[in-house]
């Protein structure tokens, strides 16, 4: 009922980062891609099938050294329910590495239909009184426009099935200001009124680092507020993207941790997945790159943050 | 490049109304779902049978009295990927008997991956260079706390693919004013903040009616910013949930339309779908029975906007 199990895993690797699994087709190597099409055809069952191998190589090459991965929904639904089948493969098979899975999928609702995308992604179904798990990851990215009732349904599934969610507050993009960065009436911005909903949503999860079960979303390419928010939202764990190819380095995301080094995991996409594309090596060794990239990433994370300990 | 096909059935129709897809299992037939699971087994594969049986009756009973259905992807994701196919076959079926399809996924992210948002459900996805619709529908509703970049993938899609989005402005939940009501250094509230991005958003995808192609939610539940927001968006289509079970009346949506009785389509989604179990009719009889309640609400609702016209 709280992120223990993913801080963790980032104490046990010393290494708070998480690999993003965005897997476009144009990432993927062309031998991973040709094997699948003759498989499955060329069409959206061989996109997936390529999917999910491409993943399940990096996931065997990073599960050692990365706490997590966090598959982005966006990628799978693009290639149809054989994509999201992908996901659900993806999931598996990381869970079963012993990595902590986020599924970026920013899902909002309101009361009873969020409570549906809880039970998919974090709880289980009720099918004639059996439990099925839909997707079954350990945390999910939402979106909290809605208000507290669309994200209670999410605290009971975390606190019954322990788990976590992790709520945009303020995101890596451009153009996140335009609404994020308004000021309320009382001079308060939207992104901390809306972090201040995260403190008081995890008030009742709170797990043995002192971190809920409510974090939140904030952009690497944001340092400045990211530091504010850091000192402001003292129980909430913060999931950190725009690391890499969005911008942000190495000392922008040292904001983010607190004094023990704990307090974030950052992340990084393109920038692994794709790392055999830039070093411009055989396309064979795109596992390995990509491990060589999240040790250059955690190294360098470390370098600014020390020793991270409970 | 609008919402002129949504509009037109609408005034083909003379109904202003969409039916809500939410087929959670406690809403369908026993005979239904005995069937399904004879079939495909008592588990994801037989729930995901039973949605996309209960789907079809519903589709094939409402088809030429009801312009758009609004599958809710949240009730497909929580029967896992065989869920998900179900939303497919659901929405392919719906557009082949004419009907507009609104995907209520509620969907956001940073703009790269919105993109792909915007491909999986309202463009295509490109495989070696061939195209394949992932999910097809002709809308998708779409969450805007990310501001422009987020949004403008969609309507790059929307304008090629002669599809349309509906941003969330003013939702029908209770807590819905904890963010959306809370009024800017300025003195304007967010929910209106929101409103007129998505005007701005939609000014060069006006169509014939005067509408844009990136409509907005607004609930039936706060009849009052209804009307506020009819008023001062001019171009901007409303999607208007909260009819019915969550307790907003004929009364209430009725400030949601233009003097042409447009400008608006009232979703039901229960009241629609367990119609029979109200009713008390027997379970074999669902479809009818949901007809007699969307004949009901068309009714209802066109007794306070009168005649639909251009």
């Amino acid at each position: 009922m709280s992120f223990d199990r993913l801080i963790d895993g980032i104490i046990k690797t010393q290494n708070p980062t998480v690999a993003g699994l965005d897997p476009k087709l144009d990432f993927i190597p062309q031998y991973i891609k040709d094997e699948a099409y003759s498989k499955y055809g060329k069409g959206l069952d061989g996109a997936a099938a390529a999917l999910f191998s491409f993943n399940r190589e990096l996931i065997d090459a990073l599960c050692d050294i990365v706490p997590a991965v966090k598959p982005q929904a966006a990628y799978y639904e693009m290639y149809g329910w054989q994509g999201v089948r992908a996901l659900c493969q993806t999931i598996e098979y990381a869970k079963q590495k012993g990595m902590f899975v986020i599924t970026d999928g920013k899902r909002n609702d309101i009361g009873t239909t969020m409570e549906a995308y809880a039970k998919a992604h974090l709880g289980s179904t009720d099918i004639e009184g059996e439990q099925f798990e839909a997707f079954g990851a350990d945390a999910l990215t939402v979106n909290g426009y809605l208000g507290t009732d669309g994200i209670k349904p999410l605290l009971n599934i975390c606190a019954e099935h322990d788990k976590g969610i992790f709520v945009l507050v303020k995101t890596s993009n451009p153009s996140s200001g335009e609404l994020q960065d308004r000021e309320l009436a009382g001079g308060e911005t939207i992104y901390l009124t809306m972090g201040n909903m995260c403190e008081k949503w995890g008030d009742e999860l709170l797990g043995k680092y002192g971190y809920s079960a409510v974090g939140s979303v904030v952009g690497a390419t944001y340092p400045e507020q990211l530091g504010e928010l850091r000192a402001a939202l003292t129980h909430t764990f913060f999931l950190v993207p725009g690391y890499g190819a969005q911008g942000g380095g190495a000392k922008d995301v040292a904001p983010a941790f607190d004094k023990n080094g704990l307090g974030a995991i950052i992340n990084s996409s393109r920038g692994i997945m794709c790392a055999y594309k830039r070093e411009g090596c055989d396309e064979k060794d795109f596992a390995a790159a990509a491990r060589r990239e999240a040790v250059r990433m955690r190294d360098e994370i470390v370098s600014y943050i020390g020793e991270i300990k409970a």
